[in-house]
């Protein structure tokens, strides 16, 4: 479980968080995520794995604001060797206050699509196994 | 078509613009789009009306970068009354980069959920003529 | 000792920390030292008492990247009753990375300038105190 | 004159600009400064001139919010052939709301310190001529 803590400068003059920032946390937990589980985001780019974003898709349930605390859980939804989807659940306490999904594809230093279990097979290894856990 | 130019402060260290900008770039193309047709948001939301986002999708077509000028086309996808669904298509040039949807609601200063029809005749009237345009 | 962790959203094509962000982890470690002390910004800000920032100051003595930790130590320079002077150390493990200085007035909540000994004298009486520490 | 015109998303809970966006919006008026005068920043930087933000002051004179047009004015208040110190004067109308000052170096694709009168003398001739001009 990632936790967030609401910044200042991510609510606007509605008074709550700007949904923007959402998209961020989605990263900040999908990197933190991969970390916890032995793969660290830096150190895979250095090998020369990038995972760009394919598609985002962010649903608000319920809004917050400035020193909240968001707990965000993160799960590997599917992993086709060419897409990963990660799922991202947010809570403020009990409240789920949005739900979210992002699409990655997975890239070389060149910008030339690749298959992960080729280039990094333990790392495909890692998302396969992810997949099933629950 | 509203246009935005990417801005350095926008990308990222795998030189692009990092995707949660576009998702900014959503925001400013609908305001501008509903400013166009004569409704400033300014003045909406001092006459009480705001619209949160309810949810939002992207999909990333192709990477845009620093300096880049994206042509940014707004439509009116639907509307419930109690729903507003708004369709964006982003161009570099002739080339779709981008393909999002942002789905909106209407709340009173009270944070009440309101119809936009009972309380902003004509921005709803807008509206409805708005989705059948194309 | 506030500690931020850069994300990847803050680095910019040059493939360091956009410079513009320093300036919101001094906002963040601000807020984390008042309340350390005791002092919910939150709860301030309810009980009718913001600070605007007059000024900011900001040397880059190092580049920082994704993934870099950050430390940022936090004081309090000069308080005037009118304005509150901080200052902020950034640290990437031993080396200085970053020399900041903030400026704040006191506002009510319409807008008008206090003196924060007259709305707040327990929180005066704090920052003058914070003032001498070291 | 450059014309920035404040973002929903650039606001925050106190129902004005950010002031971190203002630090932004000093890059946005300075590569437009540059690209007027015959600089493109884009091609600079393409021919392997970056040139890194050594530090920033900002003095916030007047809030401004959502919707509001700011026109920054921008000058080369010095240039030494290492540092290069550009001044910003931000207006909403005949108000000026911000007074700003960024200083840079300039470096090569390997991260070193370089003289420009070396490196992009006719870059360094403008520089020079813009300085005297007022």
């Amino acid at each position: 479980m990632y936790t967030h803590k609401v910044q200042y400068y991510e609510t606007d003059k509605m008074g709550i968080t700007h949904h923007s920032n959402y998209i961020r946390w989605m990263e900040e937990a999908r990197i933190d995520f991969l970390e916890t589980h032995g793969w660290n985001y830096a150190r895979l780019e250095e090998s020369g794995v990038a995972s760009p974003v394919v598609s985002v898709s962010c649903k608000y349930k319920k809004p917050t604001t400035f020193a909240d605390t968001v707990d965000i859980d993160v799960c590997i939804k599917d992993f086709t060797d060419v897409f990963l989807t990660v799922g991202y659940k947010m809570y403020k306490g009990d409240v789920l206050v949005c739900e979210a999904e992002s699409v990655h594809c997975f890239m070389n230093t060149q910008g030339r699509v690749i298959r992960i279990s080729r280039e990094q097979p333990e790392f495909a290894a890692f998302l396969e196994s992810a997949k099933h856990a629950d």
